[in-house]
């Protein structure tokens, strides 16, 4: 089935202990699109700038994500410029400059109303509301993004699109803010209240973990000897997770679970490079080993049947 | 196979958003022998004071806890006392009073100097290396635990000794401080190289990640509604994990990796509770349902033979 992203396109100057790239491709909708598009056709609906280049049309083109409605407005493409310390964990922004970012307005087309999954990427609440109320038919799957800004200064709004979503995708951090609730758990079933079936926290280099009810589960992230830059690395996740579900419409508890791994999969490669370098150059083959390499960073041995722990202690 | 622990026996008073305990009982050998002590038998080396209550003697002899090398001295037992934020990872110390730890210096008795499994706890790694020297038969499997402060201070002897050792248990901080660089995946690899057979990364609420030459395996930590008192969950997770590897004598790759799970059951339940009133008073029933949920936690569909991941681009 189809998916649908509203987010941003933006050129990002990034500063990590690898090294440094200016005005590179980045956007949340651009690593969405482009993590999802090897599973299933996706359409991007952004704005960009009169500045915005022919050879990253192009590269979303490449990788057939549909790009009719990537708008071009007079002004220039929205900037974000920020630095990671030797913790990647922790970012600082130096620079966001939204030029026509500032006045987007999503309008979707009459045949992107009836797509079956929607990816809310992080943006205005009230805008994401907007464009979910545009949908013609409610799709399938309804998942957001969001972050600390918002859940700061547009609580209304976001809880009020919170509601009416399937997944929700947070950090940490957000989850205990937006929840008011130190403890995740707690934190995730009072969100798990509020509508949404799943609830996705996003835990960086210590993986996800996928509240769902009835069931939780910990999908670990990959452990990469080289990681070059972590922006993009979330929307990553959610192009490969969203991707996945989209592609089998496997809305079991099963699909969830195997969505979530695809998911730290794509988000590992996003972090291996400046920008879009190498979520940009997958092969099937690159995607499947690695798929199977966070099989075996997770596998153990379960209990057989019948088999019990050693015991020493009388109850 | 029987298990040797050599560490601390104190008296913590801690205070956490549920409430605040004082002179409750503490130390890494006491959460480490109870915990190993439901699944190997385990001697406990450690030296008290003269306020050492007999209940806490009688609950070591309960859990069938050799005691017969647990010294009592004049003077008081070690104190230690902190304060945990609402973010459990963090804590205060506000006070230390070494006490009769001051003068530790264990000396084995003729009986436990053939032990084949051995876990030196957080001491001064010069006393870690006077343990290993007294041991007749170089034991399988030794094992050991450190934090910043020797890290900082003694260097060389912590260098030293952790040549000598098979498995280093270390936090996040600590393996990148200890190893002088930031990325976890290097860390381990460097350590590696310096002896230890296994590395492991202990993550807190985040879990663990096991490195091993041509393995790593990654466990989750068991997500809890409500952590009480995080005090001991490193030692109670060192004890599951060792006390899994000397009851099996399993020393192969999947025994390791059920050591790790073992060892995350045991640390989720010493958070439960302050001091060791939940790892203390476990059933087998207990351990087996935690074991199985972290099963759960972790379990997702591998592809299976032959089968692909869903795939529209063409590479």
């Amino acid at each position: 089935m189809s998916l649908l992203v509203v987010g941003s396109v933006a050129y990002d100057s990034v500063e990590t202990t690898a090294g440094r790239r200016n005005d590179a491709l980045g956007g949340s909708a651009t690593y969405f699109s482009i993590a999802s598009s090897y599973f299933a056709c996706t359409s991007l609906v952004a704005v960009v700038g009169e500045d915005f280049r022919d050879e990253h049309v192009e590269l979303l083109k490449t990788h057939r994500v549909d790009t009719s409605s990537l708008e071009r407005r007079p002004g220039l493409t929205f900037r974000w410029s920020g630095v990671y310390g030797a913790d990647v964990n922790s970012r600082e922004t130096l620079d966001t400059q939204l030029n026509v970012f500032a006045e987007f307005s999503p309008k979707l087309q009459p045949e992107l109303r009836s797509r079956p999954y929607l990816f809310l990427a992080n943006i205005d609440p009230a805008l994401q509301v907007d464009v979910l109320e545009q949908m013609d038919v409610r799709p399938k799957v309804v998942a957001l993004d969001t972050m600390d800004f918002w859940i700061g200064g547009k609580k209304d709004s976001l809880t009020r699109v919170v509601g009416s979503v399937d997944v929700l995708f947070m950090d940490e951090g957000e989850i205990r803010s937006f929840a008011g609730e130190a403890n995740l758990v707690r934190a995730a079933e009072a969100i798990l209240g509020l509508g949404p079936t799943t609830v996705v926290v996003k835990r960086g280099e210590h993986g996800v973990l996928v509240f769902r009810d009835g069931s939780t589960f910990a999908a670990p992230a990959f452990p990469l000897p080289h990681v070059v830059d972590p922006t993009g690395a979330g929307d990553s996740f959610a192009g490969g997770f969203l991707g996945y579900l989209a592609a089998t419409d496997d809305l079991s508890d099963e699909g969830f679970r195997r969505a979530a791994i695809l998911g730290s999969v794509m988000g590992s490669f996003a972090v291996e490079s400046f920008s879009t370098d190498r979520i940009g150059s997958l092969t099937q083959e690159d995607v499947c080993q690695r798929f199977q390499a966070i099989t075996e960073l997770s596998r153990f041995a379960p209990l057989r049947d019948g088999e019990s722990l050693p015991w020493r202690i009388e109850d």
